[in-house]
């Protein structure tokens, strides 16, 4: 069974689906390619009693979240402290939770909650003040939904060059838990009582005021994500999670919930600053949004042929419904295929299949929501805002440059 | 917003979804029941710049994979070492990777991989024998797909008392990786090339022999689980992954694939001892089975009441289609609640709202899957293979007795 060189020109015969020349590796031995032994590895020994119990990535696995905006550290006087998601190394729709997104207004503060001690208190104008504590909320009829969740504050600018610089604010996970409207069902909502106030073990913050529509609609109290306890800096023991909105309203470490007839305004809302409720509720909401995760900027091809483009989209109107890219610089738009069955308010992860000639290319990807809504373009939110972001959110299209030499660069001018 | 006592008759107002009086726990303050600073943590600093990148669990979550069948860590002279993952504590259909179930036959051997020396070989009846680098193969067409893995010896016994040790060989992940139908038609499956045999990172096995028909079909050259490399522990960097079939067929650490025209016999198939190619391929695959994860064995519950009885269903005939719940030990039963749209050979989460009234009661699962296949009874199997798991696999019902003072025990007589 002689190992004939490979077939460099196999991927150039193929039809359109992988026509290009994947230019393939020289031919190696296939046996003996790894230690005569595995048993114990410098740095980790795989068999150990920790690892059987709980087990690690490969060391040779260094994907990362790094501080967002700048910050190395958190700082006590600097107390906006966010870690962004290394998308640029995101697979499928899952983000594992060691690497989910944190933001934070309190430095890197993170309560160190004993579950057993824990409770959620809901009152205010309700029939009864209930105080749940971990194992009853656990003994509720509960639901599993795939829900992103993503910082108002994550945008594009020009001096970004990785997606985890321009995009790293939003992860997505399989969050567990009981429907808020369970509880309030429980609790018996008054006439009048329009809003909710949710609070956080934080000191000076961690409130936010939601609409009861919203509330009563799809809000969880979450006590899981990804098929465990939902981690520290993710809100352990108890996260509300509100799919779509805003990622400053799924407060963590949630431990109060008062039932209330108007909009509160709480340091959590500093980007809410609206005369009318229902525009300050309508403006929670994420826009349609989508980014090309490979390839992407401060990444390099090895050379021209065959690649499959990735990203992901999402939209906090619902589920994607059509995913376009662009190779041109958005002059001309194919449908890229969408992966899987996308969930609502969810990240939804989709597939262009390319062939890159050497030529400098312009990536672009554009999301469509099941609202109708469009991802808009970066000249069209400049049209409509005076320019991108000055609102707080900023849902436009990326553009990633690929320049001839296989380098791929942010296209912001 | 004085608090009142918490009205424990609450639950019992409601109707038939919540009917039965949850006790609820004694009002206590909700303000101030965490340290004044999270910031620094005896065990664990959550702002520490390694957990800046790479988050932890909490502390306080101590959920772990126990080592199968009794054998307390790995032995040079005991080459069987599985690891089970604890259902009892899992939520949704993820398993986290960290607690996925490990099965080996080669002791506690974990090969320690440099993904960029990895290669995957595809030789044998083929038109051109193709070696792919991880990064060739990262370059290609991909797809993600939540499938669980099941160990064909995951099967309950009435010495075992939690679902951990009765069912804990199985998981189920989010995999990303490369249909091998994608490889196979690159390399060009030559005439009377019927059968794959597939070869991992090990010494004296790791080598599964695979219908054609099947690899053509659905099974995954994965590099991604839940969203990141597949850790050493379930195959990094490169696994055949074999949606439904017995978990030893899914190869860890691959690299080689080889194109026959035969089954050939393997260290794998020890459990296939079978004349005809089609009866051993048809033994591959896993029944329809269930089994309720809360409550199960050695749990207690607190009181009479109300509980949301939890558990998984999976089938390796495709999806789930119906799960029924019994609380007679199997006299009557009723439809259990499908949580979200089943995947075909996946995980599925399933719920059932009950009320325990404090009488001794035995709980169990029943499977249906997409083809009408219906799990079994313990007698049914019994009747069929003279005792069941004589055959190796056992997908038969899992009781499980609520004794009177609320304690959970494995009802197998």
């Amino acid at each position: 069974m002689g190992l004939k060189q490979p077939d460099r020109r196999a991927f150039l015969k193929r039809g359109a689906a992988l026509a290009g020349g994947l230019s393939l590796g020289a031919v190696e031995p296939a046996i003996g390619q790894t230690p005569a032994s595995g048993q114990s590895v410098e740095g980790q020994d795989y068999s150990s009693e920790e690892l059987i119990a709980y087990g690690q990535r490969s060391r040779f696995v260094t994907s990362k979240r790094i501080p967002h905006g700048g910050r190395p550290s958190p700082d006590e006087f600097d107390l906006v402290f966010h870690v962004a998601a290394p998308l640029q190394d995101s697979v499928g729709v899952i983000t594992p939770s060691a690497l989910h997104y944190v933001g934070t207004t309190r430095g890197s503060f993170v309560p160190d909650i004993d579950p057993k001690e824990h409770r959620l208190m809901i009152h205010g104008m309700v029939d009864r003040d209930l105080i749940f504590t971990m194992e009853e909320l656990k003994r509720l009829p509960s639901v599993t939904r795939l829900h992103f969740i993503e910082c108002a504050g994550n945008r594009s600018n020009r001096r970004h060059t990785t997606v985890q610089e321009t995009h790293g604010m939003t992860s997505c996970a399989e969050w567990t838990g009981v429907l808020l409207s369970t509880l309030l069902e429980e609790v018996g909502v008054q006439d009048g009582g329009t809003w909710i106030v949710a609070e956080g073990v934080e000191e000076v913050k961690g409130a936010s005021s939601l609409p009861m529509a919203k509330a009563m609609d799809d809000i969880l109290v979450a006590y899981a994500m990804n098929g465990e306890p939902i981690r520290p800096q993710q809100g352990f023991p108890l996260r509300l999670v509100v799919p779509g909105f805003e990622g400053i309203l799924s407060v963590k470490w949630l431990r109060r919930i008062k039932v209330v007839d108007r909009f509160y305004m709480t340091y959590n809302d500093y980007g809410h600053l609206r005369r009318d409720p229902d525009d300050a509720a309508l403006s929670y909401q994420i826009g349609p949004k989508s980014v090309i995760t490979f390839p992407s900027g401060g990444q390099q091809l090895p050379g021209t042929g065959f690649y499959e483009v990735s990203g992901l989209a999402w939209s906090g109107g619902g589920a994607v419904s059509r995913v376009e890219v662009s190779t041109d610089g958005g002059e001309s738009w194919m449908d890229a295929e969408i992966r899987g069955t996308p969930h609502r308010m969810a990240h939804t992860r989709f597939s262009f299949n390319w062939t890159w000639d050497g030529t400098e290319a312009e990536l672009q990807s554009r999301c469509t929501d099941e609202l109708g809504q469009v991802q808009p373009s970066r000249a069209q939110v400049a049209e409509f805002w005076g320019r991108p972001g000055v609102r707080g959110q900023d849902n436009s299209i990326q553009p990633w440059r690929i320049a001839s030499d296989g380098s791929v660069h942010n296209a912001i001018s």
